[in-house]
């Protein structure tokens, strides 16, 4: 197999820019919050921000969960949307810079991107802009590549407009007649709502393993218990992970169905933290770690990341993640 | 069966006693701390309480565990020593008015007490004389009423002696050759630590269902991780419960292994957590109901319990724990 994981979903490009605290007031801005924003509003974001340094990076879910695998050692491919600009440019360059093969086709419109704004009290408020994203369609997806790899990631976000659905379905077809495992994260509580009766199916006829938190988990199976939502995830896909915040991570794979410590961390931004720990079990998965051992490799992952602020952690980061990785426990 | 639970351990009349701040200053006594103290400073304390009133309770963990099921509707049987003396009587008077048979032999010498000084902020310091308690022996044990019930229930804390385990060792012979299941709470981590060897032994030999938080289940197996310490704790009893304090609880038994939800509280006063969590998980496997639906009935106990200060509820405790009671869910 030429990949461990093609992933598929909305490539935006994080403009990451320190702003004073009069920024926000000044422009209608509340802190920390995550907004949608339109075209219209993106290029306001953006003209006032001229003259500010912008530090760039590949984001999207799934492009930090893909990043971090290659950290670890995973050959991985991305396919998603973008546009003919600077910024589209700039995502394919960051994303191969760290290790992820692009996939992608740059002919969209505008690019997505997530304007970050930190203030002086390091709180992250951020503005996303789907742009380009949503005009991924099912002839943009290389089945080729896709037949060439161990396994499918999607998320939930890709529900979100017919053109990107017909994608997803696509691959998850591909993926179904080829043999090749799907793995699916549910993206948020607001998109589970907006999808729900999807999501059922799709889990249902096509994933093997579902990444959810507590609250995308109990919101979709609509129960107010983890372990009842559990048993619904893992009669629908045989393997699921709830993550549980700073309780750990219940997780679930065939016979195997257990409970993952947190691994004890001063939580500075939380960002990530998701995408973080599929990247861990993903590749544990992957290469052939145990249940226990993949979900303690996301468990620490997470740990690393949301000790520090953004999403991705820089550096050697196999030698970060060694006390798993180098762990002989089954 | 005469019985659901007999219990075995060490019969702790609960002196409560409001005091202002300065008491303890004057006294030598650490705000919140729990203390061993022996005869001479019970009596020490007792004298300078003269006047106070004394509000009493019959204490011990495994006592407040019982009096839990006898509040849920289960029979139950205490056993256990304490002295010929007034707080000897009032112990059994208050076992038995709380719905457990009490088959204590009150001829030890001093009865052992737990003197809680509640200071105006609420805090509960504790200092603990056994007295009477460590005269236990194995001829103090009614084996004929052991004989007509469901199920031991034994502490950690009779290890502390050898009387005390003689005892505990023939109520385990007996269930073992009667067939009578056995569970056991490892009490606390410190107890773990003294007797790890003896437990580790007897857990494999006779108990069929243990009772530890995450502390005492990783001090017991030497280990940094909850489930692995599970794993030996299955392998070893079949069925355990390892509590996680906020964030929940992971529980065994059989083929089944699953993480169960904290129920949110706000927490006031943590004592008798983990006996209220012991008694809705007892109560609920010796009356049929499913892993998940005892489990839930000791949790939504515990949270109760923690809502308020003192080990034990007041009032209609069926109709408090009717959501999960009347919950139909396997």
């Amino acid at each position: 197999m030429r990949y461990d994981v093609f992933g598929l979903e909305n490539p935006l490009i994080d403009l990451l820019v320190q702003v004073p605290d009069d920024f926000l007031a000044r422009h209608d801005l509340k802190k920390n919050h995550m907004m949608l924003i339109d075209q219209n509003r993106h290029a306001y974001l953006l003209k006032h921000l001229d003259g500010f340094p912008i530090q760039t990076a590949a984001g999207g879910s799934c492009a930090n969960t893909l990043l971090g695998i290659a950290q670890l050692g995973g050959r991985s491919a991305y396919c998603g949307k973008v546009g003919r600009d600077a910024n589209g440019e700039e995502y394919i360059r960051k994303l191969e810079a760290g290790g992820v093969d692009s996939f992608i086709q740059p002919d969209g419109s505008v690019t997505g991107s997530t304007i970050i704004l930190v203030t002086p009290d390091a709180a992250r408020t951020m503005n996303t802009f789907l742009g380009a994203c949503q005009e991924l369609t099912a002839g943009d997806v290389p089945l080729d590549v896709l037949k060439a790899s161990r396994m499918l990631y999607i998320t939930g976000y890709l529900w979100d407009t017919e053109g990107q659905q017909e994608a997803a379905t696509a691959a998850l077809r591909t993926a179904g007649d080829e043999g090749i495992q799907v793995a699916m994260s549910l993206s948020d509580p607001f998109c589970v709502n907006r999808h729900r009766e999807a999501f059922m199916d799709i889990l249902d006829r096509y994933v093997d393993f579902v990444f959810a938190n507590r609250e995308e988990a109990l919101e979709l199976t609509g129960t107010d218990n983890t372990h009842q939502a559990m048993q619904a995830l893992r009669k629908w896909c045989g393997g699921a992970a709830i993550t549980l915040g700073a309780s750990g991570a219940y997780v679930t794979r065939g016979d195997e169905q257990l409970y993952l410590d947190p691994i004890p961390t001063e939580a500075v931004d939380t960002t990530g933290a998701g995408d973080a720990f599929a990247a861990g079990m993903l590749h544990g998965l992957s290469s052939g770690l145990s249940l226990f051992q993949g979900g303690r490799l996301g468990s620490l992952f997470a740990s690393k990341v949301i000790a520090k602020v953004g999403p991705r952690l820089e550096g050697d980061v196999r030698a970060l993640l060694a006390p798993v990785l180098d762990d002989p426990r089954p």
